[in-house]
């Protein structure tokens, strides 16, 4: 670890140049701070720096960020980041703030904070939500947890990124925890949208018609109002991809054995999830399920015009 | 049936002043239509009689209205009001609207119209979305479809109660369709709500946080936002009942069946339902299905203060 203090005013590191973190790394160049992008693909790191960021070796630049922001996929990639053989937590400054936002288990985070914290790192519990959209314009909600001085230290980077930061409290795990809460609605919610959807078009309504209606009634929701109209053209360009979904209820439903807490509607919703990424739908965008529900039903889906 | 052709400024005939029922009634009175309120209930009709409106025999004033809204349970009440004993389908004055906002299957609303038809009447299948709150307000969505003549007929009074007409085309039943395909999202979005403020506050998130966090996340739906504060609150005093679900998902069963489609959500969520009817709880709150997850995993809800 570099004996070096960063400032919270410093340079910021994003690692993780996926559809969220793309987006939330052009929210830091635009707030004016001095970002720096990395991805393990090489592409991802040409547009950022294309699109006016900044990049280099990771390990060699790590000493100078008051801030490093992970937006990676899931927990082991986290602790590869951090903890792995090249790992970043023995290069960084002291009171560097951590916002580690992949989805993960809430006893991840806690072990995670807890390793940090005894580098002198400052860890922020800090999972994510508005879609790949929201992030590219800095209107992210944040779910963070952690100590006060990592919420300091984390702020310039947090206002940059969020439209909405809730402090959820000290405790490393409470931000994971609230996103699991999140995930169990919005993957069930996915898959209300399709079941909804293909079950008013078996019974001859209209689809475009179902999203204009249902919008303004009290059957909708945020996924049905932003996904439904996927399906209606036919369009599933992956903004979140069928596979998340395996991963995310996967970790709702794991914490639900843990306190022994059935959960019918999400394990209903993850075999929907299953079925789709069984059938090879795995990579398309997650309103893809509705094609396991027409499948079953006979029913055609709209095409893409 | 009277042979007295009623203009569509004429006098309106509420049948049912339950609890969207009896704000439809005062909103149609606001509006400053001459209005008529029925309940089997007298001290409903004494309510609204005390709140501005009129009443009286309904038999007798039949002939006088230019448009009824039967604002009852299900499709038995709809059809004994309309075609029952003392039926008012051969009282009312030709050309006479029929709003029939119950949640009935479609086959059912089709049958209603031909029959209302038959006998000079303009049959409006116009189920409704927005709850009591919004009712009282004038506020509700009406998702309608039938004949140009029974929209033009019936456009005074939809005008007085909804903020949103939806015109779904001519055919009676395209309204109990779409009312289906929102009451099976309001149904698993309900449960879906119960299911993850309990899971949440199993793994020690707090109730009022989660209801602020989530209702500005990609996890939000309008039942989670309207329904979660219920639980919060401890709160079941009954807006909408637990044995309303047993109704409404029912019929999105039997149409689902219909269909040979397969519906694993709806079908989750109407267990919750029937757990918490079984169990004393169909009066309740429909929010009362959060307790049911609660007993099973030994969880203790917040208590009315």
């Amino acid at each position: 670890m570099s004996d070096k203090a960063t400032s919270s005013a410093g340079p910021v590191g994003v690692v993780g140049l996926g559809s969220m973190g793309f987006g939330m790394a052009g929210s830091l160049v635009a707030a004016g701070l001095d970002t720096y992008g990395f991805d393990v693909a090489s592409a991802a790191v040409e547009r950022f720096v294309a699109a006016g960021g900044k990049s280099g070796e990771l390990q060699d630049l790590a000493g100078r960020f008051s801030c490093v922001v992970l937006v990676v996929l899931n927990a082991p990639q986290t602790e590869q980041i951090l903890f792995g053989p090249s790992g970043l937590a023995a290069r960084l400054g002291k009171g560097t703030a951590i916002i580690a936002c992949a989805t993960v288990p809430p006893a991840f985070a806690e072990d995670m904070a807890a390793r940090c914290e005894a580098l002198g790192l400052q860890y922020l519990d800090a999972p994510i939500s508005g879609g790949s959209v929201k992030a590219a314009k800095g209107q992210l909600t944040i779910m963070a947890s952690g100590a006060d001085a990592a919420f300091a230290a984390a702020q310039p980077a947090l206002d940059a990124m969020a439209e909405r930061v809730f402090n959820l409290g000290p405790k490393p795990g409470t931000g994971s925890a609230m996103k699991a809460v999140n995930q169990l609605l919005a993957g069930v919610h996915i898959a209300a949208m399709a079941e909804a959807m293909t079950f008013g078009m078996a019974h001859g309504v209209d689809g475009q018609q179902m999203v204009e209606v249902i919008s303004q009634c009290a059957g909708s929701s945020w996924m049905f109002e932003n996904r439904g109209p996927h399906v209606v053209a036919g369009d599933y360009t992956p903004h979140s991809a069928v596979d998340i979904w395996l991963k995310d209820l996967g970790i709702v439903l794991d914490m639900a054995r843990g306190k022994k807490f059935g959960a019918p509607l999400t394990a209903a919703a993850l075999q929907q999830f299953l079925a789709a990424s069984g059938s090879g739908l795995g990579a398309e965008d997650d309103a893809a399920v509705a094609k396991v529900y027409a499948r079953n039903a006979g029913l055609d889906l709209p095409a893409k015009a």
